[in-house]
């Protein structure tokens, strides 16, 4: 036995008054729940001490059902170690009826077809497989670079707040978010991004995905329009389609998204999707004329602005650029963060700031979608910026990311010069690679996947098929080795075994 | 200073070309950023040789500035402590822009009336505030006896767990959960529950809310009709609500749902909700005859059952009755459970156990909501769950909570016998006590509020408003003491001052 588990109570009743003898009733629960697999092998079962007070009955019948289930190799009892499902139960043949339930499932599907789900339902059943998110290899995007992450002071906030957590910590929490977080976050905004807001105006999500939905949920009726950057990002076109809302494409250039287009075809559009200032996943900067423009276009015709600023730490060669939300006298813009890239993702923690008179829908919304954020984190975070660590931590990352741009570019020049053509500001975390004409950037990334690399094709971020496929390369999570090897099996991946595209 | 948080690099762009000169710039910038209030008093500001050689310029301008700003009173300056916006800034009657910008947006509001949100923003904002959920005080239904929380253990468990965290715990996980955690969920659910499933079947969420909305989401089109308990759970009611489906209101009496009139009235219903080992709220466990009668309906009628189990832990007169998922053949039955109330609220994980074709909806549902759950929690709980914690906290939760109901059910035979009716099934964490005909549920509960205590009323479980309230009052997390204070508040808090409801 590698480790002692404890035993659960089994969900048994007694029937008391019937002719059928207590060690029999259990016998037959016992080998019921053992055949029909509720309970598994290798399983511990209560000793029959236990069994007997928790049932309210005398020890003697316990132990003769248990006597009789071992004898027939349903149980199997180890010296000192109590009593387990047996590891290879008799009828093992008449078994697994989980599986068989399955199996019989799977039939009556296949004779009736598939069931009824909700026409959402049905478009997630048949969402394309996204190969390439299946490995945390070289270039996933949005990773960042774990190993460099200050786990052991980390880990000592972690300790310190989960050791003697105050009642509030543990019990339910507030739907915007834990205060002192709240507070963190609004001084961080105010002095990195230019954000004007107070805490009250702070609502912690999950992350930037969260903070999406929720923003669809509240502002969206379906057959609403919303313009999004074309290319633009696959999470929010997800959030707005949760909702019914229809995608008017505005196409980038490299100075952002192109606000024109939205003045000549988005006239009567309820909300526009903007990344001003690292463009997923093109990477330009939007510039201070189209924001201006984008900002009084949305004053004038009552449209909201969602600003999802999802790298913005991270720039090399320029100064950051303040935010829209900064800009904004109109309290037009719902402006969106997250800690999953400056941090980690398995945090779970983004925010989304929003206009005062937004706070109340943005709460209720919140609570009605899970409640609220778990606490520890946001009491760890909260230590982990008031200490100092996190300004830190984005300084060094800063440094290395700017490396490993570097490292990447000078990779891709020297192994596929011919192959990938290089875009995007020098900012963020991953860079855009446009793939020769006619190459097919979802069979590139499927190659590249087998192979353990991990390439989003920038077709998947189009709504209106590209005449040239790409390939986003996230950097952040790979160091020098990993990006040369990384280069290397990428160039195998470009072409079929057959040698095309 | 009580602390020395860290300095933020502030996003200035210099203009080189321009005639003003740098520390004019400088200078510019830093008395916007402080009267805007995007610089909060207090807050530390870059050292001038960190800014000059982030701006890339020489540090005689940066000097420059920072010395007039010194001078008129925007910074100060702490020998060895580093340089801080000051805490009483000059013109601070031109200041506060974010408070004159929420007066000037309050003012504009008013004079143009609320902004457009969705039909959904709107109703989440009039929603009526629910007060008896602002506070933890006693009788918070769902709060858990958090000071018997094995806190020392747990800690310790989280410790190990953050210390060295494999690259996986802090990189994106699985949409479905953290595979070792899916795997001790069903072990556990197959053995107290009766839950027939496979660890492939089992998504984590953030809590039962989350699986309701998911659920919903992939289950329900705009329209479609669901069979709800009546009185049921308002959380489940929201998450219909969310996609637009039409509820169906059915009666429960002593043994739970009223299955025939689903059979009268929910004919072309698409799905039912219920909650039938503990009914919400009113506690009685639902009959065996009608299970079969539910299940045999929905494998007839191609209806979804979605099962809330979200305390059937804790049963004290009789053992616990296996789940209808464990019953149901046809693989109709969506399985919900949280483990909010075994361990702790702030913990934000729970599950859903689903039909095998239905995975791949549900996985790319979570995946859209919100990515993943965060890993560590659900590490450290497996680790809980396996060294044999998990089993001797509930035990010992279901003694302490079997004595918590008798203390309260005493209090209110002693201090309130005429004004407070118990009913609900010896189980769970909360009971029902009927207000006398005519009193105001809610207005009870205000005034209860008022006084720290969370009695939720009853008339807000109904669809149909029902003839006689009552409160809903949790004993998990209130003591013997704060049981007998809290009746005696409820006492006082029945009758309004003049004495009528």
């Amino acid at each position: 036995m590698k480790r002692t588990p404890a035993s659960y109570l089994p969900p048994i009743t007694l029937q008391d008054r019937e002719e059928i003898p207590i060690y029999q009733q259990l016998y037959d629960w016992f080998r019921r729940a053992i055949t029909g697999g509720q309970l598994r092998p290798g399983q511990r079962v209560p000793s029959t001490r236990n069994l007997a007070a928790e049932l309210k009955t005398s020890r003697m019948p316990v132990l003769g059902a248990f006597e009789q289930l071992l004898a027939e190799g349903y149980l199997e009892a180890f010296v000192g170690a109590g009593t387990y499902v047996a590891r290879s139960i008799p009828d093992d043949t008449l078994s697994r009826p989980a599986e068989k339930a399955r199996n019989g499932l799977q039939e009556t599907v296949e004779k009736r077809g598939p069931r009824r789900l909700s026409r959402r339902g049905v478009a997630l059943t048949n969402l394309p497989a996204q190969s390439w998110l299946d490995n945390l290899g070289a270039f996933r995007v949005s990773l960042p670079a774990l190993d460099h992450f200050p786990i052991g002071v980390w880990s000592k906030l972690v300790a310190r707040n989960s050791r003697k957590p105050p009642k509030g910590i543990m019990a339910y929490g507030d739907a915007m978010g834990y205060l002192p977080f709240r507070e963190a976050i609004a001084e961080y905004l105010g002095a990195v991004r230019g954000v004007r807001c107070e805490a009250s105006q702070i609502l912690v999500t999950t992350g930037s995905q969260q903070a999406l939905q929720i923003s669809a949920q509240v502002l969206l009726d379906p057959k609403d329009r919303v313009c999004m950057e074309e290319p633009g990002y696959p999470g929010a076109r997800q959030a707005f389609i949760t909702v019914g809302a229809q995608l008017i494409p505005i196409r980038v250039d490299h100075d952002g998204m192109n606000v024109a287009e939205i003045l000549r075809r988005g006239r009567d559009a309820r909300a526009v999707y903007v990344t001003p200032s690292h463009q997923y996943p093109m990477g330009m900067t939007m510039s201070a004329a189209r924001r201006m423009l984008l900002l009084n276009w949305a004053a004038r015709s009552g449209a909201w602005i969602i600003e999802d600023d999802y790298d913005s730490e991270y720039r090399f060669a320029s100064r950051p650029i303040a935010s829209l939300q900064g800009l904004d006298t109109d309290g037009r813009v719902i402006y969106i963060g997250t800690f999953s890239k400056v941090m980690f993702p398995a945090l779970r923690l983004g925010y989304v700031v929003v206009p005062t008179d937004l706070i109340r829908p943005f709460s209720a919304a919140r609570d009605a979608t899970d409640i609220f954020s778990s606490t520890l984190y946001q009491a760890v975070l909260t230590d982990f910026i008031e200490e100092g660590h996190f300004a830190r931590h984005i300084r060094r990352m800063r440094m290395l990311y700017m490396d490993r741009r570097k490292t990447l570019i000078k990779a891709i020049h020297s192994q596929m010069k011919d192959m990938l053509e290089v875009i995007g500001a020098e900012a963020g975390m991953h860079l855009v690679g446009l793939l020769p004409r006619g190459a097919n950037d979802v069979g590139v990334s499927r190659r590249a996947a087998q192979r353990g690399i991990s390439a989003i094709p920038l077709s998947t971020c189009y709504l209106i098929p590209p005449s040239r496929g790409g390939l986003i390369l996230g950097y952040g999570g790979a160091n020098s080795h990993q990006i040369h090897e990384g280069i290397s099996k990428l160039r195998m991946s470009v072409h079929r075994d057959d040698g095309r595209y």
